[in-house]
């Protein structure tokens, strides 16, 4: 039933085989370059390009109409830093103990340093490698935990999430509106770090962007020179709360503040394939651009907008999960909408293939994707499985997806995902356990409004036993590694430019 | 306020300026064609290029890529007659007659006579004119209301909703996929009708796409031929319930039947712009394709997808009025997106512009958008009204958009929104006044989540007064026309092959 229904899956695409061939065999010869553009808390359907009415997102949709759009592309996680985690080496967040929850400025812990990244399988091939933006994988002791630590040769970013800090003082669009709410105020102000220096604190959100723009630049126009490949990392912070945009954005679109955040950071993703066309490399860079989790609801217009999806952040239905995906490279990706499953995992195994570079010793969850985006063809990935914010072994999956079909074995609403009427989406749902699993066909229902029945259904019941085999075989192979957020935190590791002043930490400033 | 935002709409597209000018005098020189295609319970959401994830409609997207695609456009009714009597006359359906709720296979009333259509509006100026597919205007006493009688040359078509007969005994999908459901039973079996007279009673919905597709490639071609303008108005029935598809279609969608029946007249568009370029008119032809109401969400995963809007068919909320709608003219219409307001009211006064044609003499609703097609400029359209199903003098507007801004004054749910979590959707969500009115922002919150306060907002209040007075202009120009609805039905007007057989309505079969 899932074979032939998969055998239906296909491209919708202009086809233009031998060039495609030809280049992508002149590509191979000297490794591709990668740029990582990595949004926050945007959702389903916050482009354009995915049906939002309102968002201007030039950028993005351009890169949708020449490329390669995902229309089933997954995170890892609801929240932030485990997402990150799994995108940066290819395992889920339980593996490399980046759960629960999210790591804060001062927190013990970050991804080990035994974790193997996207910007370490690079380095032995002769990458240069930089990340700009949000990390959000840890700070700790002396820095331990950077992206300087973790194969990055260069960074310029905050290390965490920009509302770790007091927000009632920072500037967020001009001329001098201020962000909007109250943040965590009870920790330092929000740092700009140059690799492991602090640059700046608190940060000027105003001229954030051309300080982004400018470095991004700078090494791709540097690289392009030297004739070294290279590796751009791109977390952007705006359309995580609070929003914020520079001159050249704010005020200029349709939807507000998150629109003018979102707008600004498709500003800088123009800039960046200008440069690219510039410096000449455009067909020999993969551009990939995808989020970290779904909308924060919670922030009512201020938040994403899943789309079609249900719920948002912080919760295991699509809508926290199913993110915007897009897949760039004139003359190598053909450009359509492609239908296959895939995931921010498979983004690590795929770059070292098409680099060439040696996959890293461990047990890998992502599958190499190459196929997918060059040859238009199939996915190797069956399966997609749903962790909660908290993954705990006693509970294991919340859902799995196998083919078209999602199981929910559990689900449960989220702070985040509140103020929708969809009555599932909030805190106040509580865990609920379901035996049988809750089973929406998603290609028929992407909504998860309409749980299929399975009395009476031979065909439903011999699906559901593969789930559970499914859910079994992985559990299975899964080793939780030790919790890196439980490790707790110290107020002395939030990053302070003035280590020594009191009382902090509003003293933190320079 | 709303002037300096308004200043900041703008289209997202490529610009090519002279030679978009110079095609455009051209062709003011030789009348152009028009391809009117609507579609039947269409929701915004429900087009790969409004962001579906599983739909598969790669000749709309392909339209929408090459074309202009509208984020903001409205039908006026959520249900499907008066609808549609809007669209081909550019009046509101309180004008013309045509409420409460749709016409029925017996009704004694329809569209009237004396309403000017977009056919009759070219008709003087040498258009050869054609109507395939679902009329739902009327049949009529001796056929009076039928297509034949408003302007068009040519009829073939069911004149109403196929789901207005017995469904048990027809097959929707091959090889003998019988009907899902149940449909109106207590009527005659659903006839195809050619010009006015019965070719086929029950229809067969296998071979129906075939014999749509051969009488407009005829109709097109031999227009062509002839060097004779045509204006080809296609209402499709497919992704109405119950959902049908042929040998091409069927089974071929990731989407289960409503895909299916989605992707075959997505295919008939791409046989019609096959005709098109090779009859050499392809440059000379706007094609306009929308729908007319939301989704029809108690049919689940068999209805359609709203996207991030809120409710659908059936509700005044922007689930059951807004939709997907795209120009394209090649070389007139540049690609791009526009986020102008615009309506089916609006078509009928453009193609007349377009066509050189003249305005009937009545009060119109709709507004030229030639400028928004051609000049990617400002829409003239300021408000858009929207009435319930059964619009009363009494109640008046149920809501009104003025600017980025609606307002709800009265709210509902509705039968055919029924199943999504979202309580204010279904028919248990009972009529409710608000005073002040709900106020969203649509642009900051397309789905009508986050009412605005208005205490201590000075800005809303203004806006609030701007948009009463608006309300009581728009309800003083308003004269009901006689409910055509209302005169009921008659038995024997139910349209029958075999009009003395006996016992109705069973034995209405040739």
């Amino acid at each position: 039933m899932l074979s032939s229904h998969a055998g239906r899956r296909r491209m919708d695409n202009i086809g233009f085989f031998f060039l495609n061939t030809f280049l992508f065999c002149t590509c191979l010869a000297s490794p591709p370059n990668f740029v990582l553009l990595f949004a926050d808390d945007l959702g389903f359907g916050d482009l354009g390009c995915y049906g939002h009415p309102s968002s201007l997102t030039p950028n993005l949709d351009r890169l949708a109409a020449g490329g390669l759009r995902f229309t089933d592309f997954y995170c890892t996680s609801p929240v932030c830093s485990p997402s990150r985690a799994s995108l940066l080496t290819g395992r889920y967040q339980t593996r490399s103990g980046i759960y629960p929850g999210v790591l804060y400025p001062g927190s013990r812990g970050g991804l080990p340093l035994n974790e193997t990244t996207i910007a370490e399988v690079l380095k032995p091939m002769g990458y240069a490698t930089a990340a700009i933006g949000k990390w959000h994988l840890g700070v700790g002791a002396n820095g331990m935990f950077l992206p300087t630590r973790q194969g990055f040769d260069q960074y310029l970013g905050i290390p965490y999430s920009h509302d770790m800090g007091p927000c009632w003082n920072l500037t967020c669009f001009p001329p001098d509106v201020k962000c909007f709410g109250l943040c965590d105020v009870g920790t330092v102000t929000v740092p700009l770090m140059l690799n492991e220096v602090i640059k700046q604190q608190p940060v000027n959100f105003l001229d954030l962007e051309r300080a982004y723009t400018d470095f991004a630049t700078n090494f791709i126009t540097t690289s392009a020179k030297k004739k070294q490949p290279f590796f751009l990392y791109y977390p952007s912070h705006h359309t995580h709360y609070p929003q914020y945009a520079g001159q050249g954005a704010a005020g200029r679109t349709l939807r507000g503040p998150f629109g003018d955040a979102l707008f600004e950071f498709d500003n800088t993703i123009g800039n960046l394939l200008t440069t690219l066309e510039k410096t000449g490399v455009t067909n020999n860079t993969l551009v990939f651009f995808t989020s970290d989790n779904g909308p924060e609801l919670m922030r009512l217009s201020r938040g994403g907008n899943a789309g079609p999806l249900k719920c948002g952040k912080g919760t295991t239905y699509e809508g926290g999960m199913r993110e915007p995906a897009i897949a760039f490279w004139p003359g190598t990706i053909r450009p359509g909408v492609t239908h296959e499953m895939a995931s921010t995992l498979d983004i690590l195994p795929t770059i070292a293939s098409l680099a060439g570079a040696k996959l890293p010793q461990v047990m890998l969850d992502g599958v190499d994707m190459t196929e997918i985006l060059v040859n238009q063809g199939k996915s190797k990935r069956e399966t997609m499985v749903f962790y909660p914010t908290d993954p705990d072994e006693k509970y294991g999956l919340f859902a799995l997806r196998l083919g078209k079909y999602k199981a929910h074995f559990y689900t449960r609403g989220a702070t985040h995902s509140g103020t929708t009427p969809d009555q599932d989406c909030p805190v106040f749902a509580v865990l609920k356990a379901h035996d049988p699993p809750l089973i929406f066909d998603l290609e028929a229902d992407p909504s998860e409004h309409y749980p299929l029945p399975l009395t009476g259904k031979p065909d439903l019941q011999a699906l559901l036993e593969r789930i559970k085999k499914a859910k079994e075989q992985f559990e299975a192979s899964m080793v939780f590694g030790e919790s890196q957020i439980s490790k707790g935190t110290d107020p002395d590791l939030e990053p302070c430019c003035n280590p020594q002043c009191i009382p902090k930490p509003s003293c933190c400033k320079c």
